[in-house]
């Protein structure tokens, strides 16, 4: 086995097609929006990377059958613009991993010529977020102008300093290679799954891309989550009747 | 020092062998069976496998004299069905050694023509198992048909998530060379070595492998680790008299 | 990407330079120092350095871009004294790193024929410092003489034990190449970044130099995080007005 | 630098030395006798060994010098027998490390032609000491017996388990070479540096090579630590009255 293992499952013709990368992470925010814009857009598997750089175990899929901890690359093509889509079961579990993985995905990028990248994730703020937003850098100044017009937020506070992983690696080593790089960053609890926030950030990323594409599966589980919240919510006022509704924020 | 080395001991012909793994784990169920298996079957020591990313210690032996932390190969033969079997002292502490590991074991696994791949470990619960069962998981959809037939379940939530280690990656990557393979998991509290979800384990095992092996020694085990737990339990009620039974389970 | 990387951005004719490193650390001293003499001095940058040793991230700077981690190497020419200057985002995360990471700082060393190298950081004693001082490590005798001369102290008992990270490994690894290098740690509390210990720092590095370096943005900064110390005293009162004046030093 | 660099200062002819090894661990007991029996027998240097497994930190020597992390070999020749010994700084803080640098060290004995191996360390049991002991393992049955006729224990129940780091590994990897190898573990508390410990493994060690040896200095040390430990039971007399004498055991 190698470090790092590229199984390409299929050549595809595009056309400077836009990379997007949507891997675990803060509220899983990232991975919700790749993995429901791969089912709605019937995106087509081209590439599966397998790395002992991720955990050192198998996952068990509902069939009583397993996979390998991996990332996935997947291919969109359309008259407007053509997509290359990153998601995946695990990020590395290793410092060295980290930068590797991003390399191998910048060497596919620079392969199928991306005019730009796209990273997604969350923004954890430790509390219930009030008002959904959703937070941005680049690689390049002119890239944050742009994406102002879009509706992200940068403010000179936040994300605040740093992004972790491959959501800020494909920028920071993309920039070193010449390739325009956008992290999108939904506000989130940082606590819970949050399809809420990955709606938020969907929006822009298709407000960008120019793009429609259905929410009503992810309203649905963001739905079921705010279930779930309000049944964790009555729990804790059941167990601490006199703690203020203000406090509950810091123990969600 | 090699990275990994194998040291092979002996040549032996073998007839498309089972590939049979009981590595230290969750309640050492899967280490148990492999044992007991070498013992009264008296299979043959055919490979040791020493690695740096085994720990850093030697294990003292009772006569006063030390071993390194190795894993070791064993072979039987029979009329019906030849076997290869895996056990040892530890399992590897560095996340890329579980990955090369594995992958050697693959390659003695080709070398020998394996024909299957059984992996044995425990699923710890976090409470007294009441009833014992062997969960399973395959690297195929046809194992997991076959095994229903031997009495291993299948559960859409469990066993959850992930399979750990060796137990884990020789499924997974061995679905990559093609290498049939199944994972047998007997319930466990995890807190303790349990010789009893060791036989739940080693019966399904039997039946799938047609084969008869006493159980007699995992029985005297077995027997002395209940007379372990009643006294654990009898010192935990003398300490906390009014915590109720049913909330042992989550102490022990 | 390589496992470290020199981006070396311009070539400069340098007269027997001395190296000053001051990378992140106990109270941020030495960055605090090497940072302010970069931009007081308008010293030019000659090199970037990238590694996978670093953390797994990118740093978002106040306009909204990014920067991968790094380390940087500042040259600056006088008629006295020339100097290279390394300052940067952080220090390597793994035990390898931080020797290869030092080793690339004195190839750099050697190549620019530098005469002698100083090493800044803090040295935390666990509680607010009432007279600033500045303790020393040298790699030969003869330096432990010289250092005195300026103001440095040398305890038979401190800094104690060890100096972690690229201040140590310079001299360590800087001895065994032959060139000079000395350690100049400013007495710090160790629980918030230092200005003061930085000014302390940089008036004994001066007169070793012989350069004139004013310190006024140094001072700003020292007397802001004297509000903020104030400010922590008067909230540590508030909760515990019991504790006595004398046991603070344990807590701040 | 090299991953691990051997530094020889000098060749040296040895007729057939014995290799004792006394690096850092439990109660510092190895460090204490390899470099009791360094100064007293005044054995020379011959080689040092530098590894980026050791810590990345430099020492601080009294006169204000430092010194890397090192671990040194030296050699002492006499009319009976010749000896190497190891001491040094520090172990390998990674498992690779670990390895690796054992392995180190038997290159360098085959290349002596060491004719056995001692490897030197503490057993911490948890409490003060009552009677001193000195327990053992061997790499081979017959050094077994050998080592009990000089009063090494050899119990069925301990050391138990392990001995981690190099005095373990070099009986373990020794025996792969065919190397005979003792290890004698002076029992300790396993709290505090112990020189009394020290003293009862050297005096084996002296039986065993036929050698004597001043043990002044280690009786003054124990001396010093005696005194320590009374301040210790003191203070502890001082705080807790109420509890007995025999449960002092386990807080010491």
């Amino acid at each position: 086995m190698e470090e790092i293992e590229v199984h390409e499952l299929k050549k595809v013709k595009l056309n400077k097609p836009v990379l997007i990368e949507g891997l675990p992470g803060v509220g899983n925010v990232g991975k919700l929006v790749a993995e429901h814009m791969v089912q709605e857009m019937d995106a087509e598997k081209i590439a599966e990377i397998y790395s002992w750089h991720f955990p050192p175990q198998v996952l068990v899929n509902n069939d009583g059958t397993v996979r390998l901890c991996k990332n996935e690359i997947y291919a969109w093509k359309s008259k407007n613009q053509d997509l290359l889509i990153i998601s995946g079961d695990q990020q590395s579990v290793t410092n060295e991993g980290h930068y590797l993985i991003a390399e191998t995905f910048l060497d596919f990028a620079q392969q199928y010529e991306v005019s730009r990248i796209y990273t997604l994730g969350g923004y954890g703020i430790g509390q219930l977020v009030e008002r959904q937003k959703v937070l941005g850098a680049a690689n390049e100044t002119a890239l944050v102008e742009e994406m102002r017009k879009y509706g992200v937020e940068f403010r000179e506070e936040e994300p605040g300093g740093s992004i972790v992983g491959a959501s800020g690696l494909l920028l920071g080593l993309g920039r070193l290679r010449g390739i325009p790089a956008v992290c999108l960053l939904g506000l989130t609890s940082g606590y819970l799954v949050d399809p809420k926030s990955a709606q938020a950030v969907l929006k822009i990323l298709c407000r960008a891309l120019n793009l429609e594409i259905d929410m009503q599966a992810l309203k649905d589980r963001a739905e079921e989550m705010e279930k779930v919240i309000e049944r964790l919510k009555e729990m804790e006022q059941a167990q601490v009747p006199r703690m203020r509704e203000e406090e509950l924020g810091y123990i969600r």
